[in-house]
């Protein structure tokens, strides 16, 4: 028999997923929560803590969280890799090799990798699933420090990420995103299944060390209608944010 | 004549626009950049606070700033509109209202704004520019409690979340963001004069002010190459975050 948090915390998982709770929508408050299942609030506490450490639900907004994502929906409030999020959600992420190769960096490597010129780097194709689907093409290209590691790794490694900690304890850190939409080329369209020329979502990122340095750069192209990704942001240091006295009052929810 | 810091700000928006220090990439130290323009590191720090205010900087990582973003990207670091965004990188952006309407809420309006079932909803379809260049078309969903204000804007207002806060005080305090791909449809082929069919990014957005309160649920499609988007994280509360000890140490830079 499961703890009620647990039974709580699926019912909350199920909603969300569902799309009772949409992603950008904002879950009742722990008094709410906590009059509705019929438990006191240190309950729903424990429930939604699983909730936050599967990033499904963000941060509080006054008495309310924020949903960041559901089973479909990555979220961009943690560096997660594709792995670790499918774990997180539930799903099945496979990886596979299509072609591996060493050859000497060019430009745009050097930028990305704060590399010497002429370095040797490491670019490697993968396909990746999620139950069963093709769902995405992974160009990763890593630096000569990284390269024997990866290149050791059984060639349908789940996670990458996770196997690089386990064999040499590498985090990573810190990732920067940057997110287009591109046409399908004749290769992304044969590895997807798709025609070329579809539009698929971009999401080019460099990842690195806690100490900054950089550990790979990566070109994600996803199948439309395959994943989406979640962000939550807010004004920050916008001077709006320091004149917000005439915001509206808090309505009763 | 312009103060020294400002000299230096303007070098290094130069350098990050023109890609010589990339989105992703780190900055030179602090102590790096006063060598290099001789200056004290006072002066250094107030050129890369003009910086920070523009979106182009990030954060510290150790001793260094991350790049994120030029002027071609928008960051997601904090919440700023189109037109914010624009105007902080020295661009222009305008905006045209092609159809404007009141409709009854569907489904994905009562669960994107909150509403009750029947309640009247504004809708905005938008044409947005950059440099006199089509970049975006806006669909925007907007309650009625937001409705009237919107409607008196004038069809070519060039920020609608600026003619908010000024005519009504109104802040856009919180943004949640669903990215994905999807293909023109041919109204948006239409609209951004590309064939039918062609890649565009789309961004989804439901804005809350302060309280939580939904202002508006906005789906943007912006044409491939025109704009890209840039997002910075870090592992956060991921497990391997405590386990970090066996990090590589920082290298020389």
């Amino acid at each position: 028999m499961s703890a009620r948090h647990e039974e709580i915390a699926e019912a909350l998982r199920q909603a969300i997923d569902g799309g009772v709770y949409a992603v950008g929508a904002l879950l009742p408050s722990e008094s709410e929560l906590a009059a509705r299942y019929g438990v006191a609030r240190g309950t729903v506490r424990q429930a939604v803590a699983a909730l936050t450490a599967e990033g499904r639900v963000g941060s509080r907004q006054g008495a309310r969280r924020v949903v960041l994502g559901n089973h479909r929906s990555q979220s961009f409030a943690e560096l997660r890799s594709f792995a670790q999020w499918a774990q997180s959600m539930g799903r099945t992420a496979t990886g596979r090799v299509i072609e591996q190769f060493r050859r000497p960096a060019d430009d745009e490597d050097v930028l990305r990798l704060q590399l010497e010129p002429g370095a040797e780097v490491l670019q490697v194709l993968r396909v990746r699933g999620l139950d069963g689907e093709r769902v995405l093409v992974e160009r990763n290209v890593y630096p000569a420090w990284v390269a024997d590691t990866v290149e050791r790794l059984p060639r349908d490694c789940k996670s990458v990420v996770q196997a690089l900690y386990d064999e040499v304890g590498l985090v990573f850190a810190y990732g920067e995103h940057v997110i287009d939409a591109v046409a399908a080329g004749t290769r992304d369209a044969e590895l997807l299944g798709m025609r070329r020329g579809a539009p698929l979502l971009r999401i080019r990122r460099v990842t690195t060390t806690h100490a900054g340095r950089p550990i790979e750069w990566s070109d994600d192209r996803y199948r439309p209608g395959s994943v989406t990704f979640a962000i939550h942001n807010s004004i920050g240091s916008n001077p709006l944010s320091r004149r917000a006295a005439t915001d509206d009052p808090p309505r009763e929810l």
